[in-house]
């Protein structure tokens, strides 16, 4: 552990000289508690910063980095705060950089098909701004309306598309970072493609702000997909639900956008909180949501006339097919409010989120049917079933302490990542590592985590950028 | 420079032992000589090795690269010698490590939608596998039908659908390695998503043998798209050609597959050398032979009857489309055998490889022309408009000798990589660095190229792997 050196008074004249006196927050207690934790379980996890900055350009942000590593002063960056593992939590105190500031679009250019914009933008706005060139950025973590594409990039996060068009990496073409040193240094840019030396850039997406500080990102961009069409197919298995997943994929000839896993206990939470109800709510042991996007009605209609047939012909209860955006929001307002209705029922609930190849899936269902019986506990499950990516949610029995709940549910949670490294799988699959997760990735990528370490060591050998995360 | 090990007769004895007679070549200098360059220049750029070894396992390299470790011996890997930047020479003698008996493609795993396959294996070996199966892998460069997998994974090796697909380091679910301490390490593996620490896998894509030797290497799979339709659309000029590839893209609403750029000069030979006649080959100035990929032919008519209307409106001399085989492989024969026909003219013609935005191209074509002019040299290009990925290829003059030529030639190629640079592009797109872009990758990734070199020397401090390549 670095022995981390104190923020004086000397230091915060400094960083008011530098950033203006509304981008410095500290001794309000209540004003920095904002800053002390994400949505990783709240009061769980959570620790105050000394000191809150927030930088409007990288140059500020170059120069507290300088003057935070000769100090040796722990930086925590921070997006939106929506991460799922910790880590944007200032476990040793120190500076939050909040990146709010820096919330602009600078580019969206339309001959390179390519958007340039700051770490702090809301993953949705750029979404609708690119929308009304007439492209499309396919980037869609769930958390799409809150988080920032800082942060999205920062945990290479996922979403619903990541089969169609792959994980917040895919569609990144360059990033201009601050490292642990001050540099600031852009990798990659508005090309295309680069086979000059070692792909840095995809080394920062997904450090979880361990490598630097992002402080422009340059987006791929492609020509905006017509129309879509979503279907809600009830299963009376788990099984069978997901043994449909790839086949599915094979006889629509066409990548889905989407393939969303919701099981029995989360349809009837999700309904009951949602106030709605769904086709086949107490039968269905599963359901499937998925989306496919086309040109126009027709090529959807010759899509899910194909995909419909197959399904009803391998269990499926039934197919209902949603055209219009009324009947499309009924169906995804159950998955995508799935932890607020949740948290509804218990504010308790921490959220899994461990991947595994496709086919394991019903192993890892099977596996979290077993802890659930054996802990005596309520696991409901939802996911991203064409990824292979499922986020088991233990709910707190009434008769636990919160205390001991903290303890029982990362222990379960634990074995279900353990069991999902074990079946060719990874601890987590779209939130990150944070500190939650740390110990998980030690025991199942041994060796790898040796190479991460030392690559960590060596970009940052005084360990100021976001030290506890990860590693 | 590390003082590297020699080969005794111990090792070599050691080495017979392990892998057998017949997998160790030395001495037979005729043997030897074939191991000794690629395709970056022939006789220019070659150096003889010391040993051949030909491993057919991954304990088996493990085992060498131990060796090697211990006693500083450099090992070169080789997969099917095809590069073009001169990465599988084995600058400083030592080990070729030749990858040919490693050409298994182990599993094509239509659940998980993954091929699992060797190094050795022939790239369209593997694309027409995995046809069979009813599914389709994506990555598709130019020398598709002789390149190793393993290679275009080295090289993140690009080609022609990389608008639609991404490059090779796309496809890549998963890498297995033996690292230059000869640890068997894998990356990744059939999971889709992964966000656990590091992205090594990635970092691995692309690092041209220099951090370990591939093993097995884990490829995504899609759906096989139904049929594809071809255009070939002369313009007048370079700019008018350029011009329109993004309203292309954007007026298509659908990604083309690929959007080629070839030049006057260069249709002029390649019709020779093909022996077949172009429309409007004397009055054009540059050609783009594009791709669509659908499920039917109604389908694909309405993108291509949108499109046509598109370049007509814009410039376009006329638009000849191939729907079927024999009318496709006319167009795309020209594209193809490209630096053959180049070659067959001017055995000595070197390829560029340079990437800018898309929206550069002209500028940089401009810059070619200069050069061109200011030289006395015909510079022909072709490349993949849609990246930015352009081939300029200068052909040397009767009077001028060919030591003179090589200097010449590279000193044109330089200029022309480092105005890409210039541009927000980089010196190469696809071929990698090898040993013939080092100066220029120092020059113009100066910071980033000092991160490289730090991974390099935390991961082979011995500097036993592919030495001299890179950096």
């Amino acid at each position: 552990m670095t022995d981390f050196g104190k923020i004086t008074s000397g230091i915060i004249e400094e960083f008011k000289r530098l950033l203006g006196n509304s981008a410095v927050i500290y001794e309000d207690k209540q004003a920095l508690e904002n800053y002390s934790s994400d949505e990783a379980g709240g009061k769980y996890y959570s620790h105050m910063p000394d000191l809150v900055l927030k930088p409007n350009n990288s140059k500020q942000i170059s120069e507290i980095v300088k003057i935070a590593n000769k100090e040796r002063i722990p930086i925590t960056p921070r997006g939106a705060g929506s991460g799922l593992a910790g880590g944007s939590v200032p476990l040793y105190g120190g500076i939050v950089i909040c990146l709010e500031r820096m919330n602009r679009i600078l580019e969206i250019d339309k001959t390179d098909l390519v958007a340039v914009v700051e770490p702090g933008v809301v993953t949705n706005d750029l979404c609708r701004k690119v929308a009304d060139t007439g492209l499309y950025y396919a980037g869609y973590p769930m958390s799409v309306e809150t988080s920032f594409v800082g942060g999205n990039v920062a945990t290479n996060a996922g979403g619903s598309k990541v089969i169609k068009y792959g994980n917040t990496g895919h569609h990144v073409l360059g990033i201009e970072a601050v490292l642990p040193n001050g540099e600031i240094i852009q990798f990659g840019g508005k090309r295309r493609k680069d086979s000059s030396g070692y792909d840095i850039k995809h080394l920062l997406v997904g450090s979880e702000g361990t490598l630097g500080i992002f402080t422009k990102i340059f987006l791929n961009l492609i020509p905006r997909p017509g129309k879509n069409v979503d279907l809600l197919v009830p299963f009376r298995s788990v099984d069978e639900a997901i043994s449909n997943v790839s086949t599915l994929i094979i006889e629509s000839k066409v990548l889905p956008t989407a393939i969303e896993y919701i099981d029995h206990l989360s349809i009837i939470l999700g309904s009951k909180y949602n106030n709605i109800e769904l086709p086949f709510q107490e039968e269905a042991g599963a359901y499937l949501i998925i989306q496919y996007e086309g040109q126009d009605k027709k090529e959807l209609e010759s899509i899910y006339e194909r995909v419909g047939d197959a399904l009803l012909n391998s269990g499926a209860l039934d197919v209902f097919v949603a055209d219009n955006r009324t009947n499309s929001e009924k169906i995804w307002r159950v998955r995508r409010n799935w932890l607020e209705a949740l948290k509804f029922f218990d504010p308790y609930v921490p959220t899994g989120d461990v991947v595994i190849p496709t086919s394991k899936i019903p192993q890892i269902v099977r596996f979290v049917k077993e802890i659930s019986k054996e802990y005596n506990v309520d696991i409901p499950i939802a996911g991203h079933a064409a990824d292979g990516n499922l986020h088991p949610a233990p709910m707190k029995p009434q008769n636990i302490s919160i205390p001991e709940w903290k303890v029982i549910s990362e222990e379960i949670l634990s074995r279900i990542a353990i069991k999902a490294a074990e079946l060719g799988g990874a601890v987590s699959g779209e939130h990150g590592i944070g500190f939650i997760k740390k110990e998980l990735l030690r025991k199942t990528k041994n060796l790898q985590y040796k190479i991460m370490k030392s690559i960590k060591v060596n970009i940052d050998p005084n360990n100021i950028m976001n030290p506890g995360k990860i590693f």
